[in-house]
């Protein structure tokens, strides 16, 4: 049975040593943000995690269930999120206004981080309740938030988020939901739509659709589409519920894993809705909501990568097999332990180095989100919101892409008991895949990275990332025990990347395909860089910890030891993602479709 | 539903324009190996493939059921495995004294690719099955061979091979199986086996188990370790079955995937078994096998990226979403298809590059394997013996290794659609990724190649190998067409690589670990160069087509094209392997185990 530990110190490392939250009084509700106050709430949310969320984990592997339009959620499920909205757990970022309790991004992330380690189906639920939470709390008119912002913040109402249709998905401007106005201005929602996280349940009273859908006569493509909302049950003016709304779950997909989250083909037949925001601008109002959105999912990716992580290592430490080459380690045992293995260690340091470089890069980037939020000055917020825009798609990518291989690392460390149900680690893997695909596939995230942010506003937020990794090099270039093991690698990756861009800059505007051939390669490169970035600010916090002396020195000492195994032995995939950007368009574009 | 198209073209330009099998009669049997006889052999497994097994893949992943001892395999099966034993399928390679067909390993394997690719399943209740034949067809005594390969060859019994244990998988010098010798030179085994593929199942008369165990007093570790057969049901003198043996399957494991495969925990409570070979060196007899068994795995590892390439092409090719950044492919249709997108290609190209590389790979290797075996000349037996001996580990880690990750690959393809049980993508994936773990885990493979073949024979091996890529760009360097795409690629890929063995030849000595701790980059390191040069070959057949005129000329050209992105993207890897085997044991070894 596996188990979870949250990682706790690494947490108050990275929070409160590395990013110094605390000491960042500009951004509104950091200065609270003490080592004391984040670690009481890290602790009671791991707590939550391993002792409650965890041991459902596997529960819920055994699926949803639709029986008579009702779909039934795994045993527990429904008690776990009622334990959950008791302690406040949904509402930790929500607007103080409709009940919520404020927090910044960051902490919040950090709590994500550990419930959707522990059970990344189950806290889908709350993931797309804070969906359209933000979809309303944005977008929605005073009314519709007085009406559903309370319920989705407390976590009694749950929330969806219905974009895709059975022929289209990323490509949104194909879909065909109608939204006929009514003479109440409601309108009725008439469409299929597929895949629908959550989309029909039995552990809330209500459930609050978030639909893009067309109104008669609007423009073709992705002008016309308009956002609506759509209860499951009417809400009567005085809160109560009301009739069933027009909606209903056909069917519960089969699917490689999440199977305790329901994943619904939704049918509204002539359901009630109203629209959010403005009509024809729905594809808008979804898209200011995707930085928090695509983060949430970052992070799924990195959680499943550290239960699975924490899993394989205590198999290694456990499981007697073999002896060292270098001569027995536990002489008086019938084997060694597995990981006296150098390659096992291999799989595990490729593991834990990347996961805790990961979790760095993420929570740094949390923070420019809470800079745009709520940082005093203006021009700080709008650069923040500049960088995060660019490094969201990094994150998203990133995060999932290696997140899932290292699922597959972790698995492989248990040989033919990693493939097996009963040791939960397969299951690691499978939950993990969604997370490359769903809230735009990471072919898309590259393409976001490539097509746009590169671009946007002349190239201003890419000129400021490659500034600050600049100013971080030169602010640190005296700092000797710093600089062979990662200011140089930084350098050299930081440089690949910057060939990276500049060759998109001048073939890219030729020849578009050469940019979007190399676009996948183009944001792992990044994200070695981001990560290498994070390292590089992890190791010299750990340096400062050590020069001013500290009776946690092994914990340091190891840090760096972890690092190094980052700097040396992943950072320099930069290279060969940097030679297949410069081979062009011409290998991936050459061949005829027919050929394929 | 997934379909399988078998690769006929590409058979046929393996074998017989670039190995050129059909000229090499100096391999016997090879002479008989006309472009007829395998087109027509192929053809009519390629059918079988596509029309019988390809239909039961999805139905098999229900799994099997254990029921009063008794496991029920899914519908089908039984059938299916009757059609390929009428047909003559299962004896190809064996031996014509006892009923085989006594042709190359090389034909065996194409077909095996194909059978494997459609339903991998399924297929291994045979490969099993040619295991346990292989092992007494070696080891065994002429009454064993009598009694049981007839009933092996034709199929009619099935085989098993019970190694594992629950506490050693790996490090079989544990294991605890007893088998106490009787009166009437039999043996009584006694012990738990786990993992035991087609253990038991409801397709075959009997079931034919090879176990290891050890004999009272029998020395401690791998040096007491015998190999025995243990039938089902015992056979009578005449042939006939007689009573049920000690030895049942107390569960059917839940797996990640190969479910039609029954994977069950098998009781041996005094089975009745007789040696094979000689005592205490069963280990031995064991590893004899090796060579074979691993391109088994080899190939399914290929086979199931192929399977799972075909149908994500089918989707791209298929699928309308959005537009080709250089204006519409196809204007009349809402949206163009999937596969006019550079990251879609990148996709389908960093799978089909692969994928014929690697088969052109495994089929050299198994030209290896038959000439190990057939050659005229002992000394070209030898040396064949000796490459294939080290190229094994290679073929095995790597085609296994990136056959899982292009299944994931072709999975993404798909996006959501990917997810879902409906298209079998995630099928593909989850009975792709038991590859990387049986029958040598994928470190074992690495640890082996590193810390035995390496150094096998002094190192000759490998510098034959070497010896060959010389020769090879030696034998080619006036051939201007070749140059540029594929021999300066070569020559720096094979450089890195001569690098690696240098830097383990060196430091290897010194410490063991700073080999280990690079074993695996060096196995993926050494596929690189072994797919290159597969692919270098290939072109020089495509351009000899070519220049000799040709009414296929649009194949040859996209072989072309299809070489040089596996030799512009995919060969510079070798960069980044050799940098991290060349930072040594320090970054893997420094991290004390309790840190992790």
């Amino acid at each position: 049975m596996p188990a979870y530990t949250p990682p706790l110190r690494d947490f108050r490392f990275v929070l409160h040593e590395t990013l110094r939250i605390d000491q960042r009084a500009e951004i509104e509700g950091y200065a609270d943000l003490t080592p004391d106050f984040t670690g009481a709430v890290l602790e009671e949310a791991g707590k939550l995690a391993a002792d409650v969320l965890m041991p459902l984990n596997a529960v819920g592997d055994a699926g949803c269930v639709l029986e008579n339009g009702v779909v039934r959620t795994p045993p527990g499920f429904r008690e776990a999120l009622d334990a959950l909205r008791e302690g406040g757990w949904p509402s930790l970022e929500c607007d103080p206004e409709f009940g919520g309790q404020g927090l910044p991004n960051v902490i919040a992330l950090a709590v994500g981080e550990m419930q959707s380690a522990a059970n990344m189906a189950l806290m889908m639920y709350n993931g797309l309740t804070h969906g359209a939470y933000s979809a309303i709390h944005k977008h929605g008119a005073p009314e519709q938030k007085a009406t559903y912002l309370p319920k989705l913040t407390s976590g009694e109402w749950t929330g969806t988020m219905n974009l895709t249709e059975p022929h289209c998905g990323t490509d949104l401007g194909l879909l065909r939901t109608r939204a006929e106005p009514q003479e109440d201005g409601s309108y009725r929602l008439t469409g299929q739509k597929i895949f629908i996280s959550a989309g029909e349940h039995d552990c809330a009273e209500n459930i609050v659709h978030l639909v893009l859908a067309r109104i008669p006569g609007a423009p073709e493509g992705v002008k016309g589409i308009s956002l609506f909302v759509c209860p499951k049950f009417l809400v009567n003016p005085d809160g109560s519920l009301g009739a069933r709304n027009g909606v209903s779950c056909g069917k519960v997909e089969e699917k490689m894993g999440i199977h305790g989250n329901a994943t619904c083909v939704m049918n509204f037949d002539g359901a009630q809705g109203w629209l959010v925001g403005e009509a024809n601008k729905g594809l808008r109002a979804m898209f200011t909501m995707m930085n928090e959105a695509r983060i949430l999912v970052a992070m799924q990716g990195l959680g499943q990568a550290t239960i699975a992580y924490q899993n394989a290592t205590a198999y290694a430490k456990d499981r007697l097999q073999g002896r060292a080459v270098t001569g027995a380690a536990a002489p008086d045992k019938p084997a060694d332990p597995l990981i006296v293995h150098p390659d096992v260690r291999r799989l595990l340091l490729d593991q834990k180095a990347w996961i805790e470089g990961a979790r760095a890069f993420m929570l740094f980037g949390s923070t420019l989100i809470d800079a745009e939020h709520r940082h005093a000055d203006a021009a700080e917020r709008e650069k923040a919101a500049d960088m995060i825009a660019l490094l969201i798609p990094v994150l998203k990518g990133v995060l999932t892409d290696t997140g899932f291989d290292l699922t597959v690392k972790a698995q492989q460390v248990l040989g033919g008991h990693g493939y097996i149900a009963e040791w939960g680690m397969e299951q690691f893997v499978r939950d993990a895949r969604i997370a490359m695909i769903y809230e735009g596939a990471n072919g898309i995230q590259a393409l976001d990275l490539v097509g746009r942010k590169l671009a946007m506003k002349g190239g201003q937020p890419i000129m400021a990332y490659f500034g600050m990794i600049r100013a971080f090099l030169k602010e640190n270039e005296g700092h000797e025990a710093l600089k062979q093991d990662y200011l140089d690698p930084l350098k050299a990756a930081s440089k690949d990347l910057q060939a990276a861009a500049e060759y998109f800059m001048s073939e890219g505007m030729k020849n578009p395909d050469a940019a979007l051939a190399g676009s996948s390669d183009f944001m792992h490169l990044f994200g070695h860089v981001a990560i290498g970035h994070a390292w590089a600010m992890m190791a010299k916090a750990a340096h400062a910890a050590l020069d001013a002396g500290t009776d946690d020195a092994d914990f340091y000492a190891n840090k760096l030891r972890t690092g190094r195994y980052y700097m040396s032995r992943l950072l320099p995939e930069t290279a060969v993602r940097l030679a297949r950007i410069r081979s062009g368009a011409g290998p991936v574009m050459d061949l005829p479709a027919e050929a394929f």
